[in-house]
């Protein structure tokens, strides 16, 4: 067999076993216009096969369901209409059952399109990125399923077994990096988004870069000390939005008789101080790093800094503590949480869109978002790369987003 | 067996019999804050029998779900928290069919306590409102649901089977009422809801009254006259309404290529001409009244006129037409659409509400609503009473709410 | 002189007195879309005149100004285009001055008209209509910069000299009523609005009337007793308003330091025990009457009360106490704070609007707004009438609105 | 007498001579929550001086009013309360004759300050940070006033003198610079603010930048080519916006009859083909460059680029055109329009607040605005400089904001 069909089919069951713990109406609620429904992941990621290899490839393509071309497009004008963001969870038909049917008909066809003209490097290509674009929604899935269970009163568990215990965390680390001019994006084979090209230079003045992520224990003192509430410490912007919205703490942090505890995906777990403090939004993180006298990195700095040792982290619902890790290793640079950079999400010198309706995958987007680099415990393994850039708006926080700190030398 | 058990498994059957044709799906999700999943109304109508009776009466007793204690309060302030009504779509557990096992051990309960205890006045009557409150719930179970489907493209259908053809219309005629000190107003025995005491008198200006309800031929005249964008006919709230929202003809109406369709409970039908108008909002029953040299009339006018002849329609899932009644008669006074009247809705003089909780029934939403009186296609069976006092927002267009005509003479 | 020309002299008069303390910036600036400026109400007043006598019976007429007739239009869409309501305040030109001289041509104009053909009957009543709609203004003129000075941190007075003072307030009386059928609405010669009319019957059940308004010391109890706290004692629209609004105490109320001081065209003065309570809304009032074991009358009510020995108040920038009134009195009927009534503002039975653009007048604004019923220590000398009929909706709080208590017998 | 007194003055009449031709009611009002009165700008301005200037050095400091501290604070928490910034328009009182005393008594403290104590080098440098303040309002003065103007029907001008007229306009050309390592930020003597610093290195690919701003002529062929239908030319986040305001030209383009025209500080013109296009957002300037095959500059570049050689603007209440440069010659990099640059708003590597509340005058608004460079026709003379980073949310439009093009070649 060959390997990108294993891998087509591996990536493809993934999703299917993300969604098997689930009901039918776990599937198939929205719990805000940010996030979408789980059989919505399903459609749409099937959709994206459906309209961008079969149509164009396939001899006598028929849709499996016309409405479904409208249904479960997410964004691309340059496909066609498509239903409204914030109603795809009124969509209750199709049922789960029938999304799942839609998934195995349009896998039986792209297994046989691979099988015949599966070396053609064009098709090759869409392919991978239909498979990276299955995989970002994969983490979605967890994200957005995640808030949907905060929303209920229950807190139900999407696993009821408790994570690992973390180990006791060592300190923090800086980790020192001379001014130079250093090339970012990607370079060489293998599979990345548009934005991540074309490789150039910039320069770097020197700079030093923390160890590993900030912990619960390091945030929850911010917390202590009255962080949210001096304006001191907030982007004027951020110390609005606390304030219209009467935040005093991470968003899934809950605080009972003076003990905090933290919703996960495992349910309600008591806040482990060895695990890096986790959905934060940009205004949280820059508020945090002013207070502890530093700042968020660059997204160059980051990169600069990610060719240096690190580790690995692996793929879990919870991300795992840095524990104590080696002298001059970088912890928790992947597999933990995304981290913010300063950096807006903007086009690199020269960048080109990709041709067609797939330009609109990353280009239009590129404005008032901060780049993340790296990438949590909820990102597929094998998806995360060294010129990945995630991207989202300053107040987003039902991702797994944390913080490494940064400062000028 | 005694009547009330009787009664209490015939009006608990149909509840569930309402929701067995719809998936978990169908059931769990919300459209819009107004409307509330069949999930919900199938919890919440159990609630009512486990918090006002069996929690009253019963031995020992225990909850079925600590939780669902305030899971399920609408809106009763008297009894504790309560869970925000715009999120009730979220609640995707517990599941449907735990809300399944939640009725049935209630109703074992229930049971019981009818058995052993029945005959004790204050709880009859508790049971009687209990019921009373299920088939409210009914029927916002059918309006729920349609609005929840019309929201999706597909326009989906609770039943696929089409509604019986509607024999063709004939003229409304004016049935004239001479001036009188009238009563209005519940009296004798039987049930009725506080809000419909106590009896009192009014006077009548003489007066007239439509013999059937205003067609959708005849609304649909109304809209090719101009008549939405006619600024002289329109409350000035309700043309600022209709503009803001660019409404152009009734909620479920569509007109493709110059033909008019209706979404209704058996998908998308064409329009019409001999039923009834429907979903209407007061502000459109307003402005079409003018239109038509006419006025809407008030609930004593509409009280008394109810005491002549009149028939009753029979539940269904679409309002049937008026066809040829006999003259004299007054048709569709019940079992087609509520009846807007001018009445806002406001206490009887001498207005007492229940005592406790159960006061915030009625009382509370004494303001800015206008009561409709009859009944509709949705009603259940033996629900309507001439004395019923059914109330909603001016902007009010997910119920079944047509247009009777009146005039002063 | 003809009594006419010389009311016509006093009444256009009063406003420009009324807005002579005031600067330019004082008569420019609008503080909410429900108020508008001095200036606009001068400018607004005229084009009245202009557009409803002049255009139509002066020969050879030209406007003072073309982009008038748009710019201080208040709402009729029948005389054409208007300008926004909430964009009047940003009209700084014309100039005070210029709306003055528009006044000063308009007034030698209409005179002029007045001497030559003012015994017209048509013509006469439409001066009438338009120095009636004059004085309203001159009410509104008042608590719309009343608003303006309240949302100034300096807290400015309109007219710096206090009131005097109050005397010490005997207790209220319930004056008690049969039940009967009871005409009202406008009957015989002079001038009403055309929404006092028909003169009809109403069935009034038998009901007491408090002897006098609510007043401070009596609004402050309920305040100290946690009315704003208690969900029991709100309709369910008010207290979600007085939620989301966090509302404590009536709107021109603060406290500091434990003592009470109440905003007043006087500037801010202690809260006197023995004036009424004014600026509430109707929930507010409607609130306070149910903790009072009382509740709201009816407009029907209050008019057959009416007919009753009563006394007038005079005109001030803030109500007058009802001191010890003799027994059988009802104090406070005209003079002081107008009265919440539980009618929501719904035509007579066979109401026929005023023909043409007047016709805009008083219809189009029958929904969702409460009839209050007297006049306030605003309302011009010689304005207040048995059957007048002032609304607004549930939640206006600028305006002199006060409580008249009203039971059941 | 010294320079920074002479300075001083000078600065201080210019706000003065800018209000001079306004009204009362023209000082007072505020059109929009982004824009702010004349009167408040002036009072301001003077606030500034005494709270940061004779607050600390004056003997016996006493505030001309106790409330203006809070009254005319802008935003510098470290100050204390301050006056909300949307009801800067309800303040009628202090009137515009009080804001002048105002301003003229503590001219005339800051002069014998200066004259007194001047050569201390920190105060020195605080009553420049003043001065340049101070300028920096007097361009929002006329940018405020211009919007103020444009929301009256009657499009009154400032100035009703037309402006002089443009010279015909060469196309522009492009003009290559080689990738290098650049220095940007200030440096050397003389004043700038804290964004400026420190001057860092930054590698800057090859590029080239046009030789002058984009036209009217030119972005009118944008408009009438759909540039506002095509969605495939805009950010995503700028299509939602353009279509949620139904925008379809720049802000204060109009056109009748086919004819365009343009409201400026001298009323309502015809739109000159050989202008700069001005009062572009962000969103318009980036829709431009991609529908013109180009981009925005990054600050970098521009900052590079502007070291060569370029001509200097003259103050004006509309941009000049450029006429026919001289070959090599940027033109309009100064005195026309403020340039977008792709570069959001972010501390410079290094970068450090001033201390104490000053710190607060630019580095808490860096997230989710662009950078501007250059300066425009409203800008005073003396204040623009090469490294001065103006800034902006990516929807303003009431400044005079315009295009320059970028290339990466």
């Amino acid at each position: 067999m060959n390997t990108l069909l294993k891998r087509y089919r591996a990536v493809r069951q993934r999703s299917a076993a993300l969604a098997a713990p689930l009901s039918e109406e776990d599937c198939c609620v929205q719990s805000m216009p940010d996030a979408s429904p789980v059989k919505w992941h399903l459609a749409h990621t099937t959709w994206f096969f459906e309209t961008f290899l079969l149509e164009r490839h396939e001899r006598d393509f028929q849709p499996f369901h016309p409405a479904f071309r409208i249904l479960f497009n997410s964004y691309y004008n340059g496909v066609g209409d498509k239903h409204p963001r914030p109603q795809r969870g009124l969509v209750t038909r199709p049922a789960l059952h029938q999304v799942l049917a839609y998934r195995e008909q349009v896998d039986r066809r792209m297994e046989r399109l691979l099988e015949e003209a599966g070396q053609q490097p064009e098709m090759l290509s869409l392919v991978e990125t239909g498979l990276q674009h299955e995989q970002q929604h994969q983490e979605l899935m967890l994200t957005d399923l995640k808030h949907l269970l905060s929303m209920n009163p229950l807190l139900p568990a999407y696993v009821e077994a408790s994570p690992p215990a973390a180990p006791p965390l060592a300190s923090a680390a800086w980790q020192e990096f001379a001014a130079s001019v250093v090339e970012i994006g990607h370079s060489g084979p293998g599979f990345c988004f548009d934005n991540e090209q074309p490789r150039h230079r910039q320069f770097v003045e020197s700079f030093a870069l923390a160890s590993r992520l900030v912990s619960n224990a390091e945030f929850l003192a911010f917390v202590q000390d009255g962080g949210y509430a001096d304006a001191a410490l907030w982007l004027s912007e951020g110390w609005d939005w606390i304030n219209a919205n009467a935040l005093q703490h991470p968003f899934y942090w809950r605080c009972e008789d003076g003990k905090w505890a933290e919703f996960t995906l495992h349910g309600l777990q008591a806040l482990d101080p060895h695990r890096p403090a986790v959905h934060l939004s940009y205004f949280e993180a820059d508020a945090y790093a002013r207070w502890a006298g530093a700042r968020l990195p660059s997204e160059a700095e980051w990169e600069h800094a990610a060719r240096t040792t690190h580790d690995f982290g692996r793929p879990a619902l919870h991300p795992a503590g840095a524990g104590d890790a080696a002298p001059g290793m970088m912890a928790q640079m992947y597999g933990a949480a995304w981290q913010w950079t300063l950096s807006s999400y903007a086009p690199y010198p020269g960048y080109r869109p990709a041709p067609g309706a797939l330009g609109e995958y990353n280009g239009k987007f590129m404005s008032n978002q901060y780049v993340l680099r790296g990438s949590s415990c909820a990102t597929p393994e094998g998806h995360a790369r060294i010129s990945y850039r995630n991207f989202f708006p300053s107040t987003a926080r039902w991702q797994f987003t944390g913080i490494r700190l940064a400062r000028s030398l």
